[in-house]
């Protein structure tokens, strides 16, 4: 393989989380489903932020997330991803760098306003996500810029944008120039009603054009339409080199080259707040994957990015990976 | 007195915080005087953000955060101050309004964005305050709606608003509107180096005009022009009615009409971030203070605050107050 400028180019919806604490009720008022994503338009979004209490608000984007880690972890990372030009826009893209990620889409200048995730915790520590897109609806094949796709080792994916014709497209390009370029190319279910709506498409393009698939338990379920974790490993087996298949507490499977590594997860005194965990595991994952390390290690940096997002709110890490993986005798 | 809407109006400058961990290279690096706060213009605004981490952005401002402490505990509250209609401002207005806080200060339609303020926690959990005023700017004698004024028991202003002569004579009318009612009137005297700046002005004003006044150890000092605690507060005692002066973990002391009533800091299990310590102290103190508890009573639950407030990242309780004295029968 030709020198890569970059280990992971990640492309996702750019989104600024907005975090507040709610109780039960306020997902049973709403009809909310715990634990998913929902996709809102600028109506529901206005009356979800007026019913919710004082929040935070951090940058976030489950793909931004993922190169927020890898950067972390002192990887090399790059980021496309459409904000406007508002004041959301330019924190999420200071976040970006500041953490050293590489992020030069250009920003939308009119059309709707930088996308924002209510994110909604509740008191046993889930989360359950109202998207309202904005500017992410403008994000297309022109911002995919192939230098950095051709120059990274793995192009990852968030399965979100499958939700726009527009940027499934972008995605679908970057895959094939990924291809073509002899690099690597990976995606993630994102969640499990977002494999409801494209199980047919999402399976397509496992089997031709993916090469790592980072799913959790109810994703991959919901792929394979079965309840039976060991059948969904199997069936993903034969449709992809490499899963990575996240179990929450039970830890994480991954399936090399029809190879079975379980790695546990590691240990945290108490979750704060799940949002970014399987983020954050595909970070690890694929810091080390692109570092040399074995997948049994990778998983390891997984495990442990994941630990270490839901002790706190947000979804990126708060503390310097590379330290403390080192600190811990993992790097 | 007749009876009244709120116990509490709070005017302040209406501040975003931008927060994030640096080492203290970073303070040095930049020359910042730790546990101080910074007035900055926008230049420097932009150079220390695009030196700064990844931050998380949530609603402040002295006062503000006074306000919602207010409001959390039960209490009636409401706020002046000025945010531009953009993005941030928003923020900053929903974030009152969802904590309760009645605020109706027209948003600035032109002129700077939202005011700003980088709060860089060192790992000591000392903070560094960097504030962009903004569209504080425009926060005049034509906010300080007289009505609210003259209903409320309390009028609270801080000391901050002395930084810019405009808002000085808006403070000056609120507390000349609140006199003429028959209503308190209060300040905080912010930072030692607002002292610094004012020392002469703030005597005139705390002899003439002021009931209750609210200053840490460092501010009450200044203010005397002495390194002696006990005569500072035989001096504040002479000046003003009330005085409520913290001393961080050595607790509080307030003197009441020459009777001194001392209270101890409520214990912390891990000091995360100390912003907001004393605008919270002042919420509880408030709250009980025109709600019918003693003195030592309102210190409490001013300890109380403090506490919850500096036990995590952020100015403004993350808990409900009220719920949280009660349960420790302090309610």
């Amino acid at each position: 393989m030709t020198p890569s400028d970059f280990d992971v180019v990640c492309l996702g919806n750019a989104i600024v989380d907005v975090i507040a604490r709610v109780d039960e009720s306020f997902v049973a008022r709403h009809g909310l489903v715990k634990g998913s994503m929902n996709l809102i338009d600028e109506e529901r979004a206005e009356l979800l932020y007026s019913d919710m209490g004082q929040a935070i608000e951090v940058s976030g984007g489950s793909a931004g997330n993922t190169a927020a880690g890898i950067s972390s972890y002192g990887g090399r990372a790059a980021y496309f991803g459409k904000v406007k030009a508002d004041q959301l826009g330019a924190i999420f893209r200071h976040d970006m760098r500041a953490q050293g990620v590489s992020f030069e889409t250009a920003a939308a200048t009119d059309g709707p306003a930088t996308a924002r995730s209510f994110i909604l915790v509740t008191p046993d520590g889930e989360r359950t996500m109202n998207t309202y897109l904005g500017a992410c609806v403008n994000f297309t094949t022109a911002d995919v810029d192939a230098k950095v796709i051709e120059a990274a080792q793995v192009t990852y994916m968030e399965g979100y944008l499958w939700d726009r014709p527009e940027a499934k497209e972008a995605f679908k390009l970057a895959a094939k120039i990924a291809r073509a370029a002899g690099r690597k190319t990976s995606i993630t279910l994102s969640d499990s009603f977002c494999v409801e709506r494209h199980r047919e498409s999402f399976l397509d393009l496992i089997r031709n054009d993916i090469d790592i698939v980072f799913a959790n338990e109810s994703e991959i379920k919901s792929l394979y339409l079965t309840q039976n974790f060991d059948g969904a490993m199997q069936a993903i087996a034969k449709d992809c080199p490499v899963a990575v298949l996240t179990r929450s507490a039970a830890g994480c499977v991954v399936v090399d080259n029809h190879k079975i590594h379980a790695t546990p997860a590691y240990p945290v005194n108490k979750v704060v707040d799940v949002t970014g965990a399987g983020d954050l595991f595909a970070a690890g994952f694929l810091f080390g994957y692109t570092n040399g390390k074995s997948v049994a290690q990778s998983a390891q940096l997984g495990a442990l990015a994941a630990a270490e997002v839901i002790s706190h709110v947000g979804a990126r890490p708060e503390i310097n990976l590379q330290a403390h993986s080192k600190a811990l005798g993992l790097l």
